[in-house]
């Protein structure tokens, strides 16, 4: 519109922007997008049951998760406990840093003290009968938690008695703090942001409601009617409805992925004035399968970065061999939250992780670009769903089969 | 990985990738995403249907669309009777470059070629009952395309005339061209690669059975329960209705847009060696409803521009009447394109097209960045089934009620 006199030429050579030949790469309103959609699915969902049946979310059922018995609570005693071990590394340190004790006593304690940590709560929710599934997975997930942060802890303070650096005590800050990585001095924020907060706190207890909703309306009802064909082995239902499965939970898990890495975190970050706010970085445009794992979980990867992955690599322990360690590990504690809170040992979890790494070869080594892309989301996507419809497959088999009135209620 | 001495600080002040104080805006992985989920759902559907019903997509039902009679093809032979007006372009230019008739006498040749494209074809519409309502849309279409380009045709050879330059007679080139902006050297790609135009073909026939089962599995069942609410004024259950309707529909649209610009216009390019590919840019970023206008079409927006509203500043008009007047001109041709097929002059199309005024200085006035982007985005999902919603109503009410075989076919 700069110029009034009509211009003979108007096209020049160029690609359009969808194609891969463009270099163009801003979509942020695809995200927009989704959530809009999200909610609009959500919006109809909601009018759709009011018409039809009222609400099925029973409060009671979503209660008896958590709790079988009211008037106990043994997953939240659990938590509760768990000061204990942190005082334990507190003082373990306070006489270290005294020299009360030698460095040989205090890695004895603390080897102790972080084996107890994980033994100690697998041993409760596994005699324990009154422990739900879901309460048992929350009580062991506080515990890992605790256990990582621990860990660093005691890595950080034992490099900084060595160069004799001044010491802070901030251990309880560094409980609560949305790292895995102890350091002497968080970078803090200047204040908390009033309207920050209530946006994370909205969105935390939208999404929760969200994950009701799909759980109770869209899965149960799926998982139900897959139960048929997996005692049969009908192979051609199975795969309808794995398919089916896959769309909700793979909802779910991006739902968890928004309300735990960007909302909660940031609440506790924000309360807390703690800086560093990189929980995750852009996993959604993960070529490799190594990408994604480097990039989704960035409070996990970099303490298995700092504390376990270089310092096998100091070691002397090489790339490859460093690299499949932390698989495993990571592989273990998989396996460690679903089997025990179940209690079933059936190795579906490690065996998913596992097979992460001949999948990641297979990726690096045949698609590039777009096509790795999506081959990542398709691995998120179906390979979730397998494994949670063999631990129902099993937990159904074991548990209700026999019991007609669970088998009712499931 | 390249220190190997342990780090005492990791973390750095920094925001949280979502957050929107962040300055990241690369999700392509995001784009990725809704290609795989799109034909991972298809699979699904596809499976399901194999295992419950066979298709329902009926091969006869689809040609009926477009034929009644399957020996009389009318919108077919419309298309080739167009060819006359080609022909008449053509002749009035070259007798006005030979200057064998005056400005005066090629300009009101013009004028009736051009009024006859637009009423030729909507009068043989109307009067012919064995076109059928898809058909006719086509037809309408082809002429409306072949009405703007030789518009375009006649503007740039006057102006050309007035400056004395150089004439060529390209005229066919053009009405095939992806373009409705005429110039006399378009820009040409190097050669056909024959990759590229194998992957739209693909993507082309893909998208085409992709919008078919959406229809048929998806909309036709949703819309025919409409009628019942629509016909009682139910309000509630007519908004659960639309807003179960808005996904599909909106889905369908997503898959026209690229199906129409990318593949489709990608395809004639390479075919032609065209080189000017830019036929959409970023509109699903539009934080304005003005920026989703100006960005989802740019033949349509370039035309606009160069032979409406620049000739209209021009010539003294102010930007906002200028402004009003491309959206009244854009709100009249959709109204012809979906009134005429349908012989129903029921003036929703008009009218959802002038919506666009008020709502664009709501958005502008009182919403910024990613708000803006999601009410864009709510008014392309809601209010496009709500104009579907009327005419389908509005057809079902005039033509089927008193008609039960065609009530019970739809």
């Amino acid at each position: 519109m700069s110029s009034f006199s009509p211009s003979y030429s108007c096209h020049k050579l160029q690609e359009s922007m969808l194609s891969s030949a463009s270099s163009f790469k801003n979509y942020r309103g695809i995200l927009n997008w989704c959530v809009v959609m999200l909610v609009l699915s959500n919006a109809r969902l909601f009018l759709e049951n009011l018409l039809r049946n009222g609400i099925l979310v029973d409060p009671i059922q979503v209660v008896s998760l958590f709790l079988k018995d009211p008037y106990s609570w043994p997953a939240a005693c659990l938590v509760i406990v768990s000061n204990v071990f942190i005082l334990v590394a507190l003082y373990t340190e306070r006489k270290l840093a005294m020299g009360s004790i030698s460095e040989k006593v205090g890695l004895l304690i603390y080897i102790f003290n972080l084996t107890i940590i994980l033994c100690f709560p697998m041993v409760v929710v596994l005699k324990l009968l009154s422990i739900t599934p879901v309460g048992g997975a929350f009580a062991l997930g506080v515990y890992t938690i605790l256990f990582l942060k621990l860990y660093s802890y005691k890595d950080v303070n034992w490099w900084c008695r060595e160069r004799t650096q001044a010491k802070a005590r901030n251990i309880y800050y560094f409980v609560f703090a949305p790292t895995l990585c102890y350091e002497l001095n968080f970078p803090r924020s200047e204040s908390i942001r009033m309207g920050f907060l209530l946006r994370r706190l909205f969105e935390m207890t939208y999404f929760i409601s969200n994950v009701l909703s799909i759980v109770f309306q869209w899965m149960v009802p799926i998982i139900r009617s897959s139960m048929k064909p997996l005692q049969e082995m009908d192979y051609s239902r199975m795969t309808e409805r794995l398919l089916r499965l896959a769309v909700p939970n793979h909802l779910i898990w991006l739902i968890f992925f928004y309300w735990f890495f960007h909302s909660s975190m940031n609440f506790v970050a924000e309360l807390l004035r703690f800086g560093d706010r990189e929980f995750y970085r852009d996993w959604w445009n993960s070529e490799t399968i190594t990408y994604f794992w480097q990039n989704w979980n960035i409070p996990v990867h970099k303490w298995c970065l700092r504390h376990f992955y270089k310092p096998l690599l100091r070691r002397g322990a090489g790339k490859l061999l460093s690299q499949s360690a932390v698989f495993f590990a990571s592989a273990f504690f998989h396996e460690y939250l679903v089997s025990v809170p179940l209690r079933m040992f059936r190795l579906w979890a490690f065996m998913g992780m596992m097979a992460q790494l001949p999948l990641a070869w297979f990726v690096a080594r045949f698609l590039r670009g777009n096509y790795g892309n999506a081959a990542v989301w398709l691995s998120l996507i179906i390979g979730q769903p397998i494994t949670v419809l063999m631990y129902v497959h099993d937990y159904y088999v074991t548990h209700c089969q026999d019991d007609p009135t669970i088998a009712e209620a499931l």
